[in-house]
């Protein structure tokens, strides 16, 4: 396992992404408020823009109106030529690609910070694709200290092509920053107030690596997904159970080959048949099931991170 | 506060309703499991039908189509001329009052038992319109021995209006099962296995009432609903809070005068301003941000129900 280096220039453009999803209501409403009291996203080295990302999927609150999203950033979606009867999702995404990129260039955004809710119970997750750089691995273990109490998880999720697609991607680093359980449609005060708390300590982090700040070396758990498992289902495709009262809300749990996974509507229970130890994601997660997706899995891991030194002060300076 | 006598008929002619709202995933399981193993819905003096309600809200995963089905049976919906631009849950509405009524009319169903989910904590409720014959009250104080250790609550719920216009309001009596929380799209295991074990025990009961048990008498606390409370709005509509931490999850527990109930983006809290302590119901459920309903406000009073003898030999016999 190996990231790309840490960035030696500090991130001067940032941006704040809610409701990629129109339906995770969390990132919804912060980014609402945030474009009226843009402040709050405001550092001594950089302020963070806030956007709103799926602006009609959230005025008819479901995840998307024709097509995920966080599944349209490719080079391909990105760069083909506009029509009238584009998908709606295709054109946010290239208007986004205009405003924050674009993708793969110098003058795309330094980082973007997506937020999402789930319906499983993940808690607090970074979600990272892995041709990111080591610095979400610093940000992920600086609020792993700034939140004694509170697991947050480090998830590496490759896309299944070899394409990246999600709009972090389109910055020159980004993660998503993933909450739940929260019902699609719902908006609970507590993970609001706790994903405000820290999306302030991910701007902190920022502008302390901004400032200079050396970190020290750590290492750290992280999980890395290695696959998908479907629900049970007839021939039709129908369901013919769901996630077993055993395996529901035990994300990041470890699940061992023989321990149930389905309950069946006959009763019958489905066992695991791995051959090894795995730890299930986003178990139950309602948007998965048209994906055919019961809950993700993955591996667990641990990664020694080196120490990284301070930008130095032959390093660009804020503009 | 007064019910109509219980009938002195066996009820033969029932129904059990599911996916009446699209995203309600118990009901919508359970319903096309016993559309394939109805004989798990058989009892000696009656067979119930299960009914798949709205299959293009379910098959589309939202709660209706064009508009909220379980609002669409009035007499004037009901009655009105078809035309081919319809919204589709008038075309279902009328479709289901052709097969379970017609509404108000003595071919109508006996009893609908209609099955939802609600993001809400409301655990086990039934709710019962005020129009419905004190034999719900009879059923609700069955389950609340049958299961001792579970909170089964009794709710009322007369329509704003002058006319009752749920599914359930199709047939002579009916009921609506309602548990939470369980996310829109998401099938629980543990939910959807104690609905099941509910729609069992409401069937055993409908057969004991039609063997001629007679039932003792009791003292029952219910609750009304007497109004609604809407989110904290700016002048433009948009969210400018949600519900409190304090008050989340705490459905038909007493809310006094001076308590919070909602906390504002700007950190404020709101404090409820009522004369009386009230029980509030569906606090934050997804489905009714659109309805401007952040949670209803019941009363809780106590009933006190005389004995019902059994139906005697007099009464009609099963056909």
């Amino acid at each position: 396992m190996s990231f790309l280096p840490v960035p030696r220039e500090p991130l001067h453009r940032v941006a704040v992404t809610g409701g990629t999803h129109g339906n995770e209501m969390c990132g919804i409403y912060l980014a609402q408020h945030w474009l009226q009291a843009p402040e709050e996203l405001r550092r001594a080295s950089f302020s963070a823009v806030p956007i709103l990302a799926n602006p009609a999927a959230t005025a008819a609150c479901r995840r998307y109106v024709d097509q995920d999203l966080n599944r349209s950033f490719t080079l391909t979606i990105l760069g083909s030529t506009a029509t009238p009867n584009d998908p709606y999702e295709v054109t946010r995404a290239q208007e986004l690609n205009q405003l924050l990129g674009p993708k793969g260039t110098d003058r795309a955004f330094d980082f973007i910070l997506d937020l999402h809710n789930t319906t499983a119970n993940t808690g607090v997750c970074l979600i990272s694709e892995a041709s990111c750089t080591s610095f979400n691995l610093y940000l992920c273990h600086y609020l792993q200290l700034q939140n004694p109490g509170l697991p947050c998880r480090f998830l590496l999720y490759d896309p299944p092509g070899t394409e990246t697609y999600s709009l972090n991607s389109v910055s020159k680093n980004g993660i998503c920053l993933e909450m739940g359980p929260q019902p699609q449609g719902v908006l609970r005060a507590d993970v609001c107030t706790q994903m405000r708390a820290l999306v302030a300590s991910i701007l902190d982090f920022v502008e302390l690596f901004n400032q200079g700040t050396a970190f020290p070396a750590f290492e750290m758990d992280i999980y890395r997904c290695i696959g998908s498992v479907d629900f049970p289902r007839s021939s039709d495709g129908d369901l013919v159970g769901t996630v077993h009262p055993q395996l529901q809300d035990h994300d990041f749990e470890p699940l061992k080959p023989g321990d149930p996974i389905f309950k069946l509507f006959s009763g019958e229970d489905i066992l695991y048949e791995g051959d090894s130890i795995v730890y299930p994601v986003f178990i139950n997660e309602a948007a998965y099931y048209e994906k055919r997706v019961a809950f993700l899995k993955s591996e667990k891991f641990q990664v020694s991170v080196p120490a990284l030194p301070g930008l130095t002060s032959s390093s660009p300076v804020a503009p």
